[in-house]
């Protein structure tokens, strides 16, 4: 380690496999290229989110191998070679381990992991909180962590105890509301620490990780044909278990700037504005004693008569309609 | 009257506004047009049914200016001559008028009246019991109905006292379960009569109508312009309350030949195979966990996901969402 402030280095996490929000998103097109959310897509709204934090050269992604050209080209500011595609889905295990390894560099940069399809309301206030984390990274032997403020006990998110700073699993409803009342804060991915941190961590809770985590700066990047191989090998494991629910120096700053995971078409529902029946649409949508749908044509003119709770969605090539309580399982649609 | 047996004519009554199974049909494509029975049109099948009654010669279409071509187009066996365009819908009172208008002609033909869109499932029970219409027809001063045996107590037609020969209108469920019970049959909208016993009967009860009754035949159809003008005084009236609900010299012939009036897309449920789960479809419909659903896709891949009892059908163009429930309110959609 050197005197000088070492670097704050961001990684955007940025796999999917587009099945969420199908059939607007696509396995071509997945949920970070979405243009819905004021106009941006996720993945430019992630990337300028860090605005003034992180320049454009020191902005990672990890994405999957068939994305990086459209990734690419979604983002032209950040440096071609500073977006990789993992030859194969091993979960957020192995992308925080090649993501570690892709900003490693001289003077022990701090990294910052941040996921490409979330939403955040209050970006300056998430700037500070994000700021506040690296500052904490940079003093301390810490992977910091930010927790976000519950808005209601959400059993789709895992959570983190800031007293003991124990990671737990997505909750059933009753336990949400426990966590809720306990002070217990949504985990929601972002991860802080110097990048040796991050080595250090793999090394002691996941090894088979650590030699991704180790490719790249000095080392230089992986063949790709090596990286195939790694990766083929690897085991499918996320980062909070391989990592996160064993280590120790765990540090957690509490974040409130409006924060959403942006999981499926009931997102919808948060971030349109509604008719008086409490329908969301985009397009030309036609609604008669229609009640709480979310109507989303791109393609035919949709028209809804006498329904209610459903998820519509037209493409050239699809429709969608869906009961809105199902949308978890979108996955059923493409298990043929 | 000569002694020679009176010829028997079919008029086809073929308006339709193309509402009740929009999109599928459409005000230039209306229902007669829906080919998703049996492959030909409901049109086609109407003409087809009486064949052995009635020559193409013999056979007429009263149907709405804007359709002539395309019902020419649909029928080229019938004299172009034959099929003929209200200026404007005036209810099926003005329909029969105009028709027996058409049909009249040397030796007081016997003139029977059919809908366009209907569904026979028995077509040669159906021509065995029209036939028996026809020769009641030839005999007696009297306008002959085939009355349907219900197969339900439907709301959705009206009924005839086979004893009283009165027509009553569509009742609610509870009169519809006394008429069965009272071996009431079903009004299908099927009239036959010489030329003259409809005339006299316009003359008696509807003598607005009597003027049109009374063209073609011997007197040559009325020119376009004085159609239109003719039309644009008229009431807009139904042949049963303009003439059958007042007439003393009906004769009721029972029907048991499958018939159906195909009046929205819940006649869907009856014609069309079911999967396991009591979903119809057509077209490239992927179905999870859904239920009593109608699926028509005529263009873009349809996917439900655990929605029950609705009818999704896409076009090119369009896109509807209906609960099966509401069909009957189809109009609502054009409303605006």
């Amino acid at each position: 380690m050197k005197g000088k402030t070492p670097a704050f280095r961001a990684v955007i996490l940025a796999g999917g496999s587009g099945e969420r929000f199908w059939p607007l998103s696509t396995p071509e097109r997945p949920k970070q290229f979405l243009r819905v959310f004021g106009g941006e897509s996720l993945i430019r709204q992630a990337l300028a989110r860090l605005d003034g934090l992180v320049a454009p050269a020191d902005a990672f992604v990890v994405t999957t191998k068939n994305l990086v050209a459209a990734t690419r080209k979604e983002l032209p500011e950040v440096p071609k070679g500073n977006i990789v595609g993992e030859p194969m889905r091993r979960d957020t295990g192995a992308a925080v381990a090649l993501g570690v390894g892709m900003a490693s560099g001289a003077g022990d940069p701090v990294v910052g992991f941040f996921s490409s399809d979330q939403m955040v309301a209050k970006p300056k206030e998430f700037r500070k909180v994000v700021k506040r984390a690296v500052a904490i990274a940079r003093r301390r032997n810490a992977i910091v962590t930010i927790g976000i403020k519950p808005g209601y006990p959400a059993t789709c998110f895992g959570y983190i105890s800031p007293k003991t700073r124990a990671f737990v699993e997505k909750p059933d409803a009753e336990k949400a509301r426990k966590y809720v009342r306990a002070g217990y804060l949504w985990n929601a991915g972002m991860f802080i620490a110097r990048a040796s941190v991050f080595r250090g961590a793999f090394a002691a809770h996941a090894p088979e990780l650590e030699c991704l985590a180790k490719s790249g700066g000095d080392a230089g990047p992986l063949a790709p044909a090596a990286l195939a191989r790694l990766y083929a090998a690897l085991p499918k494991i996320s980062f909070d278990y391989a990592v996160m629910e064993k280590a120790k120096n765990v540090e957690v700053v509490p974040g409130d700037f409006g924060w959403d995971d942006v999981g499926s078409f009931a997102a919808f529902d948060k971030y349109f504005p509604h008719d008086r029946r409490g329908n969301v649409r985009e397009g030309p949508c036609n609604v008669v004693e229609a009640e709480g749908n979310i109507c989303v044509a791109r393609s035919a003119r949709i028209s809804l008569l006498g329904v209610k709770n459903l998820v519509v969605v037209t493409t050239p090539d699809s429709v969608l309609v869906a009961d809105k309580s199902r949308v978890a399982e979108m996955k059923k649609l493409f298990s043929r």
